[in-house]
């Protein structure tokens, strides 16, 4: 059940290797996350009405394939595993069917306080519809 | 009475061009700026905690030479003109003594509502006491 | 015959402000100009295959309202002028019909060398087709 | 035998949540690597002209403590292993004595193909000096 957006590469993307810049797949997930959230109704600005925030504690990204200047990937959100107070989320850009980066990413819910939190029902509820469809 | 910063290029500021991004030569110039602030002895941060912001209205930016990978410049910052609300900084990029990228900045003092306000007197004089050095 | 895209804000848009970082629309515009070419049938990454390129020489851009996370907007882009080498844009950030950012992008057309020449016959009268429609 | 780079936070490392975006410590660790290799004698612009690039294969980060706008940190970088064609380097962002981000950043000795290549000796040798010492 995973959620695509598609991406077209611009300069502002890539370096002077000629490729992607590897913080910036980063941002690319990003976008795949809120994308992924929003679209089971998850609005992390409303959280933020309630003091309850996420924030990313962990990211593992394996860099496979290089994307370039004007390539169009997709990249595909996964929600791999749900605790208490994290949620793991699987990513990937893919460019013509191959793998070029992926990435495990773990967001904690977190109070103003930056301390970790019980993720609220109705958002654990929202996501486990997805996980277990 | 000018500011300078040496700063060197790193992948993160190029593009597949093989140069520096056209909108990163703006993140050097807020550098700049916030170095030429501190050296007078004016804290943004500081001022934040009265409710004073400096925001940016207006940038005009010339792009003259390419800036590359691995390229040592100084970013050399002054004020050219200061009016009631207002700072116009004049700042250049420089390598080998050629003026790679030249910008004048205008920010604007505001209040929470970003409303303009008059600078304070405080900033304003340290301010002078550059300009008529 | 504005050419429009239509962006939401991340927060790798945004800065501790908690409004777009001021450089970072220069991006918004690299993609509006990108798609405004496109759509007229103009391939920057082909032209570089006959040598030919186009770099930006000239940008002022005036910031008028704030864009926040998670805002939508949309980016606006127009050619206003057309001369021997070079393409002047007029670009807007627009929300719920306010401008909130406008800029006034000059491009150059250049050889490998990065010497102006003269705009391919070609590309000139796509955009033409499209000024004067 | 680390290597220290100090950093100030300007506005275009942070996001609107009040802290360092998380995808801009990347950029902090390219830097700190550049410096360590650079302090060994190592350029790797130089490398370029030898058809040797290094690329990044992976990255894991830990995200410990938030830092924030004008914070002033300092970026460690070590390198934990090196093998036939990786380097594995282990990056500390450090504020107030107090590791806010951890990174261990894998990089690949590559041929303009972007097949792995043996580490060239001299490479190989300036970084194992360093971890004898």
């Amino acid at each position: 059940m995973a959620n695509v957006i598609t991406k077209k590469i611009y300069y502002h993307d890539t370096d002077a290797g000629g490729v992607v810049y590897y913080a910036n797949y980063l941002k690319f997930f990003e976008e795949g996350r809120t994308q992924y959230l929003e679209e089971k109704g998850i609005y992390t600005e409303k959280l933020l009405d309630e003091n309850i925030a996420f924030v990313v504690a962990k990211a593992e990204i394996e860099y496979k394939k290089p994307v370039r200047y004007k390539d169009v990937v997709d990249v595909i959100t996964d929600v791999e595993q749900i605790g208490n107070s994290s949620i793991v989320f699987v990513q990937r850009v893919i460019k013509n069917n191959i793998v070029c980066c992926k990435g495990k990413i773990t967001i904690v819910c977190v109070n103003t306080q930056l301390k970790p939190i019980r993720i609220p029902d109705a958002v654990r509820n929202l996501i486990m519809e997805e996980i277990n469809e």
